[in-house]
C-alpha cells in the first residue's frame, strides 16, 4: 500500500504538472494563434505561471518528502517517480532564482540580438551577447556540478540524462570517419539526384490535405490533437489528451510540409504513447531524454518515410494530390529526389546524412565554448575552418555558419548532440523492429502502420522515464547504443541511389 | 502618494487578474480549438485555476488590506479600486466553498439533463435538475443577501449592479404595452419582408471575407485580437493587447456571419476600449455590467448595422461580395429584409423588436421561479401561455419553448434582464451620439467609424467600472435609463418599413 508521503508527493507532482499544462498551452498559443498586440502580456502570464511552478516544486514540503520517500527504499512505479523526483528537484534547487533570472533576462535579449547579427551577417553584434550567456552557463553547470568535473556535463545532463561529453564522444568518434568518408564518395561520385522536382508548384491547400491524411494515417490520434501553421514547426504534448503540431507550407517546396508533418508526428505519437493517464504529473508519464524523444520523428521521417515500402504505398496518393507537378516524374527519380544527399550550408535543410556532420561540428565547437578553450572572438573562424574540413565548401557568410541556429542565443548548450543521438536511436530501433515484427515492410506498402505503432508503444512509449535513453537502446534491441545501425542504413542507401 | 496597502492590494488584484486572463484563454481554447480528447483534462486545469484565484482573493490578507484601505477614505481612482475589490470580496467570501462546488457540480450534471431534455423535447427530464438548481441558488441569495430581501435581486446584481428586480421592473413595465402593440401592428398590417433574400447561398470564403473586413472596418484592432469560429459565436477580452471574437458560417442564411460579427465586434471594442494597460487587474479595466457590454454589441448590430446610412456604404461591399444571391434584388428589398420584424419562438433568432419581449417573459418567469411562487413542474404551461398572450403563437413543443436556452440550466438565474437593459442603453446612448456627433448619419454613410467609436471610448470604455450602468446613462444622456429611446427606434422602422 503506497504510503501518505507517496501519495501526498504525486498529488502535489500532479498539481504542478496541471499548472505545466496551463504553461504549455500559453507557448502553444503564443506561437500559433497569438496576435502582435498581446505578446508583452503573454510574457507576464507565462513568467507567473513558471514562477509559481518553481515555487510549489522547490518548497521544503516537496524535498521533505522525497527524502522520507528515499528512505523508505520504495520498488516498482514509486521508485523510478521518487528517483526522478529527487534529480529534478535537486536541479532545481541548485539553482539561485537571481541566477534563474539573470538567464531568462538574457536569453530575451541574446535572442534579439542574434536575430539582429544574423540579419545584418555581422557576429560582432552577437558576441557580447554570446560570452555573457556562457558565462551564465558556467555559474549554472558550477551549481548544479557533475560527477567528471566538466561543466558540459552539467549542462548536457538536462537534455540526456545521463550522457556526458566522454560517453557521446565515444560515439560521435565511432560514427565520424565512416561518415565524412560516405559523404566524400557521394559528393565525388557525380551523380546528383533531380532535387528541382520537388521544387515545382505544390498548391498549398493540397499540401495540407496531404500532411493531415499522413498524420492520421500513420497513426496520429487527431481526436487528442491538432495541425495547425507556425513559422517554426513543433510539437508540443500540452496536456492529457492534447498534443498538437504544426507544420508550414512552402508552395515552390514539397518537403517542408510533408517530411516536417511527419517528424513533427513521430514526436506526437510518443507523446500519445506516453502513459498520461495513469501517471500524470510524474517521470513516468514524461519522455525519458530529447535523443528518445528524435529518434521517434526521426524514425517516421526517414526510416519510414524516406523508404520504398511506405513509398509503394504513399506514391499514388502523392500523384492524385498533385498531378501537374508530378506528371513527368517516374516513381524512381521522385525516390532519389527525396533521398538526395549533399553537403549544404545549412543544418535544418540538411539531409540525413550530412545532417549529422553539423551536429558533430557544433557539439565539439560548443565543449571548447563552455570550457573556455575556444573564445567567442573566434567562434566564426573556428567553425568555417572545421565546416572546410567536414564537407569540403567554404563558408560565405556567418548567417549562413556559425549564426545560423537560435540554441546558443537562448542557452541551449549542450542540446545539439541529442539531434544526432536521435537519428542513431532512430536507425537501431529500426533495425530490431524489422526483426521483431514479420514482413514489416509488407505492412508498410500495404499502408499498415500499426504494427510499428505498436512495437514503438510496447517498446518505448509506455516505459515514459523509467529507463535512460541508453538502459532503452541496450534493453529493446540487445546491443548498447552505437552509430552502427545508422551507418548501416546510410551506406544502404547510398549504394542504392549513388552506387557507392 | 499611494499607501503601501494600496500598493500592495493592487499588486495582488493584478497577479489575480493575471491568473484570471489564463482562465479565459482555457476558455477560448477549449470553445475553439480542443479537441474532444482534451476536454477532461481541460476541466481540470481550469477548476484548478479558479481554486487558485478563489483562495488568492478570499485570503485574510486581501481582506485586511481592504478594510484598511476603507479607513483610510481615499478618492479618485482609488475610491473606486476600493469600493469595487470590498464588493467583489463579500461576494466571494460569502459564499462558503461547498455551496460554490455544488453550484459547479449542478451545473455540469443540469446542463447535460438539459441538453437531454431538449433534444427529446421532454421537459421532465429537466425538471429534477432545475428544481435542484434553484434551490442551491437560492441559498446563494440567501448567503449574499439584498437590500430589499428579495432572493432574485442578490442574484441579479452579480451581473447588474445596482439594479434589482423593483428597479428593472418600473422601467420594462414602461416598455411593455407600447412594445406589444407595435408587434401587434405589424403582424396584422399583412406586409412582410422578403426574408427569402436572406436564406440563398452565400458562400463561406466570401461570408468569411467580408466578416472579417466589417469586423476591421468598424474599429475592431486585429492586431490585438482574432476572428475564429465556434458553435456559439462569443467575444472574449482574454487579457491586454489580446481580445478575441467568433462566429459561424452558414451558406444559407446571411445575417449568422455579418450581424453575428458586428455583435461580437461591438463586445470586442468595449474590451479594446477598456484602460486595460494602466489600471489591469482592477474594476477600472473592467466592464461595469453585462447591460452595457450588451449596449455596445447592440449599438453596432443594429443601430449602426441595421440603419440606412451603413448600407449606403457596405451595399456595394455586400453585392460584390455575394453577386448570385443579389443580383435581382433592389437596395430597397435588402433594408427591408434585414429589418423584417415577426413574432418567432426562439430568442436567439428573434429581429430587434420581438427580441425584447423574449427577455420580458423570462424575466418575469425566472423571478417568480425563484421566490417559489411557480412550481417547476408548471414552467412549460406558464411559458406558453404567457406565450401566446405576448406573441400570438402557440408553442409547439418545449424545445421551442421553456426548454430553448441554456441559461437556467447553468445557474443563469438574473441573467435574461441585461440582454433587453442592453437593448435600452444602446438606443438612448445611439440617440445622444446623433446629438453629439454633427452629421454623424453622414460619417457613417461614408464608412467613418472612427467619430462614433472615439464617442464611445470616451463616453463610456475609458471609465471601466467607474460608474454604475444606470449612472453612466444619466451621465452620458443626461437622462435616467428608460425604453423610450428604444421604444421611438422601433416606432421609427415600423413607420418606414410596414407603414404602421
Amino acid at each position: 500500500m503506497a504510503s501518505e508521503a507517496y501519495e501526498q508527493l504525486v498529488r502535489e507532482l500532479r498539481e504542478i504538472g496541471t499548472f505545466g499544462t496551463v504553461s504549455a498551452l500559453l507557448g502553444w498559443d503564443e506561437q500559433v494563434m497569438l496576435q502582435p498586440g498581446g505578446t508583452e502580456f503573454r510574457s507576464d502570464q507565462s513568467a507567473l505561471m513558471a514562477r509559481l511552478i518553481h515555487e510549489r516544486f522547490t518548497s521544503e514540503d516537496v524535498g521533505d518528502r522525497i527524502a522520507k520517500l528515499e528512505a523508505q527504499a520504495l520498488g516498482g512505479d514509486a521508485a523510478v517517480i521518487v528517483r526522478e523526483a529527487r534529480r529534478e528537484y535537486d536541479r532545481a534547487t541548485k539553482l539561485p532564482t537571481s541566477l534563474v533570472e539573470a538567464i531568462s533576462k538574457t536569453t530575451v535579449l541574446s535572442q534579439s540580438a542574434w536575430i539582429e547579427a544574423r540579419k545584418k551577417n555581422d557576429f560582432a553584434i552577437f558576441a557580447p551577447w554570446l560570452s555573457r550567456m556562457l558565462d551564465l552557463k558556467r555559474q549554472e553547470a558550477a551549481c548544479i556540478g557533475s560527477k567528471s568535473g566538466n561543466p558540459y556535463d552539467a549542462l548536457l545532463d538536462a537534455y540526456e540524462p545521463g550522457e556526458s561529453a566522454e560517453s557521446l564522444t565515444a560515439i560521435f568518434d565511432k560514427m565520424k570517419p565512416p561518415l565524412v568518408a560516405l559523404i566524400k564518395r557521394i559528393a565525388e561520385c557525380g551523380k546528383q539526384a533531380p532535387i528541382e522536382i520537388l521544387e515545382r508548384h505544390y498548391p498549398a491547400a493540397a499540401q495540407q490535405k496531404l500532411a493531415r491524411e499522413a498524420a492520421e494515417m500513420i497513426g496520429y490520434d487527431v481526436n487528442a490533437g491538432r495541425l495547425d501553421v507556425s513559422v517554426h514547426p513543433f510539437c508540443c504534448g500540452i496536456a492529457p489528451g492534447d498534443t498538437r503540431i504544426t507544420t508550414r507550407y512552402d508552395e515552390a517546396f514539397f518537403n517542408d510540409a510533408f517530411f516536417g508533418t511527419l517528424h513533427e508526428t513521430g514526436h506526437a505519437m510518443y507523446e500519445q504513447g506516453l502513459p498520461k493517464m495513469q501517471h500524470f504529473g510524474t517521470a513516468l508519464a514524461e519522455a525519458t531524454s530529447l535523443g528518445i524523444h528524435e529518434s521517434q520523428s526521426r524514425m517516421w521521417e526517414n526510416l519510414v518515410g524516406r523508404g520504398r515500402a511506405f513509398w509503394r504505398f504513399a506514391m499514388p496518393k502523392v500523384r492524385a494530390a498533385f498531378p501537374d507537378a508530378l506528371k513527368d516524374v517516374s516513381d524512381d527519380q521522385w525516390m532519389f529526389a527525396i533521398n538526395d544527399v549533399r553537403p549544404s550550408f545549412i543544418r535544418v535543410e540538411a539531409d540525413e546524412a550530412t545532417y549529422n556532420l553539423h551536429i558533430l561540428l557544433r557539439f565539439e565547437l560548443e565543449q571548447a565554448m563552455i570550457k573556455g578553450d575556444l573564445n567567442v572572438a573566434d567562434i566564426p573562424g573556428a567553425w568555417d575552418e572545421r565546416f572546410k574540413a567536414y564537407f569540403g565548401l567554404e563558408v560565405r557568410d556567418a548567417a549562413n555558419g556559425c549564426l545560423q541556429d537560435v540554441h546558443w542565443s537562448a542557452g541551449l548548450i549542450g542540446y545539439f548532440p541529442t539531434y544526432a543521438l536521435g537519428n542513431m536511436y532512430a536507425s537501431q530501433f529500426f533495425e530490431q523492429a524489422q526483426k521483431d515484427i514479420p514482413g514489416l515492410d509488407e505492412h508498410l506498402e500495404r499502408g499498415e502502420f500499426k504494427p510499428l505503432l505498436q512495437w514503438l508503444r510496447t517498446n518505448i512509449h509506455q516505459h515514459g522515464r523509467r529507463y535512460r535513453g541508453r538502459e532503452l537502446a541496450q534493453r529493446v534491441t540487445g546491443q548498447p547504443i552505437s552509430p552502427d545501425a545508422l551507418i548501416r542504413h546510410l551506406e544502404a542507401k547510398a549504394k542504392h541511389y549513388y552506387g557507392v
